[in-house]
């Protein structure tokens, strides 16, 4: 008997699918925002999807893939960027879409299923009790929220709480590691990072405790600057009131908002730059005055102003904001490509000027104002007008040798795309959860490579994806 | 007939009371906090108290007074300690106490009558969708909103919200004017500057809209320290955890914790300074790790952990802090006063190590950390061992020398204890609204003495004051 056909005997009746063109799609992510990453991941595929509906189902097939060394790709809606759920090592691709229970909901808490899509949990919770989720990605209506914990870093609601790095903003995780006899783990508090933000590579997240917020019916709200520093400077006094609450503030300079946000283009003119808000519905009074005291800035766009059928024609706001610029971009112009940077406290202002002046037209800014570390400052996910794989790294060292470090999004490693040295405490507890490395394999290079050396600048291929 | 007489006449129909020990009573508020007070504003008082139940009430109040030139002192719980609400010069006491209606609660705000109770505004708005207010005093339990709005600046909530002062802090007023014929405004935005903080010198509220927020039940928890600075370097980086949600951070200096915190000392050493703190029950978790990771710091008490009867023993964290910290302290020691200092972001943290070096025994630290400007900072209120006016004035200027405003809580004029100069707005305002300056006399210098030299140093005495 095949491997194939002892894994799909261990794996009699869960809901498995093995057509290859169902499963190379469920395979993939939104690696392809990457020119980099999309020459090296395109014929990646896994052999087989699996899609449990419990935690018993789920350590049923860690059990099976562990017996039989088949490595296993924990993947929710595949809505990230980095290739972090794509199975370069082929086997079961574990997909959790089915777990999407929302189990309980407290004041101030949820306790949910790692699949559950996140616009479906507010949903959920504000119907009971007025209550939202604190963070969310601009794939807000497709995203689940064990990929987001597992795979993304923050969002929409950062001006406020910061990232998913954050204390709190993770209230408990269900984990189950790769054994023979796989283990039920309930992680809290310092014991989160162990599996936060580590593409599954070191454990199966089965349930999710998340902090809420009070849920609004937030307001859209676009405001228009001739200047585009114009706007960085009224996002960042903007992000420094404390009364007033936003949910989002993105500066995005012009040509990007009039040529790649097709349906708001009616309300932006081509040279404008604008910045992106969601607005609490009661603040939009103290909103409106703060931008009366400022001679730069008009309200091009609210959406609590125009009729119900004028809205509906519309995105909402987050879809043009974090990555969903991007895509935007992507789906007017697909030669683009873009970059993730953090302009650090206290000089992010002049840091954008300068990257600004020095790259100009080639790389297009749009920021995202959050809270880091208690202050208000910026990230970055500039449009880069894409040559080549030279000028990106060129552009890329430009912004270091300026002070604004980059996460880069052409790398499908966990610490290439990071902080670029090894997580000792996830690499810990690998060591312990998946002691065969089947979870996920080739995304932690401190797994795969304990020597590698991150100062090389050189890319780390993955043995079996250059076998592949 | 007298003017007394032919103002009852003009008041008839309204609650009035005229036993002149219950309008003393009426006349004062926590003012003898200041020695310096204590001795001007002893003998103030009022002639009448006035108890309207309604705006048109209120109206016919502010008409019969302006015809006969009448004082009118406006007054929640006179609560405040400034003598914000002492009729200077007689008059009516204008008591709102029974306008008291929660009239509106709606996801994200709330309309009430000026003279609510806080903590009634809050119990409403929990019962009826799990909400609360941003921003309460420690009087929380006894002081009116339309009071704290007219008196106050901030307290329990400032670590999330700033101040009342910020943008959106504060949706609506609805004020009347002190005119023949008195005007009904609805203040917002940018107009609602024209009556905040201003004692009601320029205007009665008669309805406040005020923003809301998430609400928990508030776990208590004072955390100890050996050494003070290291609570407040604790509480410093505590403030900046952006996904812990804490709606209070006091760092206060042993002995003060033990000696006056009566019923909460056998959980304090007396050589123990103490981080009031109080944290959403669903981040307690997060809240331990972050304390567990600092050597310095023991949780002393926790409300969570405690037997009901143990808890409903002991007064909520909120009445250790802000201005009841000093409250009890004078009940155990009636010596004592205390000072306002604002620590200006990013050096807070060292001037206090400054302040408390020169200073030691004779000022004990009690610092309460907030948002200001987008920074989280901490301004003092430092208890003082009283020995003289002029040993008082000298630490004034010590603080001052040493780059830590004082808003000086011995004075009981608006100028005076803020900014020390005139506010012209408000002076603009109050020309039109009370053309006869008949509201709260003697509280803005501005008013009374156009040409006051802020620089001098010298105490302003109104003239009314004088000749009573």
């Amino acid at each position: 008997m095949s491997v194939l056909e002892q894994l799909k005997a261990g794996l009699n009746g869960l809901q498995i699918e093995d057509n290859p063109q169902i499963v190379k799609q469920k395979s993939r992510d939104f690696f392809w925002y990457s020119p980099v990453l999309k020459k090296q991941l395109d014929e990646v595929t896994g052999d087989l999807v699996v899609t449990p509906k419990s935690e018993a189902e789920v350590i049923q097939v860690l059990k099976t893939c562990y017996e039989l060394d088949v490595p296993v790709t924990t993947r929710g809606a595949g809505t990230g960027n980095y290739g972090q759920a794509m199975p370069l090592a082929g086997g079961v691709i574990l997909n959790l879409a089915e777990m999407n229970r929302v189990k309980e909901i407290r004041q101030g808490s949820v306790v949910v299923e790692p699949g559950a899509i996140i616009s479906k949990i507010d949903e959920e919770c504000r119907a009971h009790s007025g209550q939202e989720l604190r963070l969310h990605p601009s794939t807000y209506r497709t995203a689940t929220i064990g990929g987001f914990i597992a795979g993304g870093s923050g969002g929409v609601g950062s001006i406020n709480w910061g990232g998913l790095r954050d204390l709190g903003n993770v209230i408990r995780l269900r984990v189950l590691t790769m054994e023979a006899e796989p283990q039920v783990l309930e992680l809290t508090g310092e014991d989160l990072q162990k599996v936060m933000h580590a593409y599954g590579t070191n454990g199966v997240i089965t349930e999710v405790e998340m902090p809420l917020t009070a849920a609004y019916d937030w307001v859209d709200v676009l405001v228009g600057f001739d200047a585009f520093m114009d706007g960085v400077e009224f996002a960042d006094a903007l992000g420094n009131q404390d009364g007033l609450l936003l949910k989002e503030i993105a500066p995005i300079a012009a040509p990007v908002p009039h040529e790649y946000f097709l349906r708001h283009q009616k309300f932006i003119r081509k040279d404008q730059s604008v910045v992106v808000c969601m607005v609490a519905p009661f603040a939009m009074d103290a909103f409106a005055t703060f931008v009366s005291r400022n001679r730069t800035a008009s309200i091009l766009y609210r959406s609590d102003t125009v009729s119900e059928e004028v809205r509906k024609g519309l995105p909402p706001a987050y879809e043009l904001a974090w990555n969903h610029t991007t895509l935007r971009g992507l789906r007017v112009d697909p030669s683009i490509t873009y970059l993730q940077v953090l302009y650090p406290y206290p000089d992010q202002v002049e840091k954008v000027r300068t990257m600004v002046n020095l790259l100009g037209e080639e790389v297009p800014a749009h920021l995202e104002y959050v809270r880091f570390d208690g202050k208000i400052t910026c990230f970055g996910l500039p449009i880069v007008r894409y040559t080549s794989e030279e000028r990106l790294n060129e552009i890329i060292r430009l912004h270091e040798d300026n002070g604004c470090p980059i996460f880069n999004p052409h790398r499908y490693t966990l610490e290439e795309g990071g902080m670029k040295q090894t997580d000792e405490v996830q690499l810990a507890f690998k060591k312990l959860a998946d002691p065969k490395g089947l979870l996920n394999p080739g995304k932690m290079i401190a797994w795969e490579d304990p020597s590698y050396d991150y100062s090389s600048n050189k890319l780390f291929l993955f043995p079996g994806l250059q076998a592949g």
